[in-house]
């Protein structure tokens, strides 16, 4: 079996645009808000908006089941407050839950929160409570950055955060640690926020203990870890500098990086840097990168023939592609039993 | 020959950052302020500072040339207003260039400039000017981020950085695309924000067309360019995505990137990814991480061990030790020919 631990709702039906703008539009003009209800979206436009798309790339790749969170650059926390975000989550982690249910087989929610900058994360505890035990969400996404490329809130390590770790552990469900879009200008979303959040985050855990006080927490840096298993060596010793026990052992008990590298070195880097347990498969599809690679022929996102390609023992792709998964999100291993998986 | 393209004058002797302390306290106290003429660093306290550590691990390295600017950690843009830092860097650049004067066949120095958050970048013309005809200077650090991590500053394609390209093109030096200490808790200076700037700064480049105004100009991406070559495929997607021509005719005639990668594997993957000519040798030494890897018994950034391992021609190798350099920095190449080298 192979589970894409990181899969995005990118192609949901365009209405879930329209009433996202007209939110966003009434922020000034609060008499303009929509309902929640004015969103009607059929089973039918779900499955149109899959078939043709993720689940058409799933078939086609060999992908057996996805973990599948709202659209990423569509969270923009930093928009309107608690409340515009809170309805918004509310929405996005419906769909992605109708879509499980339609394709139980093939798709997993992971719940998106209702941050908001400067908010205390704590708030986000009721929706994530409702994902976990009315949706059946195996995971969070958790924006360490919900300003949106300015780099507000206080890193990871604050006991700000220490709520939704509670619950994190409480569930026993891992977070996938991922902003949203940049509207800072400096920084191009896909190409220069989502990996430097992936460094950042990974640095401020370098420099934590927050595993001492959670010793079962989870997270996943996607997007390969950033920069980071590339600059291993960087790492290493920036985590000796700092008076911390080895890497393997400060973090990697409790930190993984999914393979959305889109280029067979970079996988083999990951691989060859990384202990194997700590890499877990993913694609991001369909995502920031949709084309074809003119220099091979296939799509740079299609991660399994890299995977495929990779110098692993027949054992050790089974863990990336799915044992893996299975010990970092237990209520997957649980659901999947279940189906008899 | 090996030339380090990358070294920051991170030793200087102490009385350097005393009066940095006092011009720092002097901002809130005027009455307080130093005079530049009060800080007295005689020959002996700088050939004291290096023969004990830059040039110690070159002769045990085997680097013969070192472009050498001020300590990157310490520019430190964001503290007060230009006319701070352009007392600032006007002493640090004078540190370098005496240091160049002492060892004239060693370091050959590279100008920081007297940038300052929200200020016209043309302001840093005249301090250029003077590294450049009185110092001898051969290259800039250009700070994308004088705020020091809160990205505040447009980016490197806004027309606002062009009367600096303007200079560059006219003396025919590159520019290093530094950033200094981070004052946002968010970032780790050396473990995120570093890495994460020149993710950034490629990023900005890929986006716009900077080299069709300017195809002169020069840039290196200090660390192995951050996330950069890990995300090779990405990058390469991104940019089809963003309808621009592939890298090595968009970006790879005018960007470069150098070695301060701290483990084989690391280096490995930038010399396969990477063009060779694209590729030149540093070490950023004595820089972020200065232990031992215990794993190796060497020094972590002892990068001239990495090259020597690495799978290239010894014409390549040249090419990443040398010749690169050479053609980057033509000035620094006139100096060494006016030395018979």
């Amino acid at each position: 079996m192979i589970i894409d631990c990181h899969g995005h709702y990118t192609t949901a039906p365009p209405a879930l645009e329209a009433w996202r703008k007209q939110q966003v539009a009434s922020l000034s003009d609060p008499s303009s808000a929509p309902d929640p209800a004015d969103l009607v979206i059929s089973d039918q436009d779900l499955r149109d908006s899959v078939e043709a798309n993720q689940l058409r790339l799933m078939d086609e790749r060999g992908i057996d089941v996805t973990i599948f969170s709202p659209r990423a650059s569509f969270m923009a926390h930093h928009v309107g407050t608690f409340e515009t975000s809170a309805e918004w989550a509310s929405i996005c982690n419906e769909l992605c839950y109708r879509v499980s249910q339609l394709y139980p087989e093939r798709f997993v929610p992971a719940a998106m929160l209702p941050q908001s900058p400067g908010v205390d994360p704590a708030t986000c505890i009721p929706e994530l409570v409702r994902c976990v035990e009315e949706y059946g969400a195996v995971a969070l996404n958790l924006n360490p950055d919900p300003s949106g490329g300015f780099w507000s809130s206080p890193p990871l390590t604050d006991r700000s955060w220490y709520p939704i770790y509670e619950k994190m552990v409480e569930y026993d469900i891992p977070a996938m640690i991922h902003v949203s879009t940049s509207v800072n200008p400096a920084f191009h979303t896909t190409g220069a926020h989502y990996l430097n959040a992936d460094t950042t985050a990974f640095m401020q855990l370098v420099q934590g203990d927050l595993f001492a006080d959670f010793p079962t927490l989870r997270f996943v840096i996607p997007h390969g870890g950033g920069a980071v298993p590339y600059h291993w060596g960087r790492f290493r010793g920036l985590a000796m500098a700092l008076g911390k026990p080895p890497l393997e052992e400060h973090l990697l008990g409790n930190v993984f990086f999914d393979t959305c590298v889109y280029h067979q070195p970079g996988i083999d880097l990951l691989l060859d840097v990384i202990p194997t347990r700590n890499v877990l498969f993913a694609s991001e599809m369909i995502g920031a990168v949709r084309d074809i690679d003119p220099g091979t022929g296939n799509y740079f996102d299609d991660t399994r023939r890299y995977i495929d390609h990779a110098d692993l023992s027949a054992d050790a792709r089974t863990d990336v592609q799915e044992r893996n998964a299975r010990l970092v999100y237990p209520r997957l291993d649980a659901l999947l039993a279940g189906q008899g998986r």
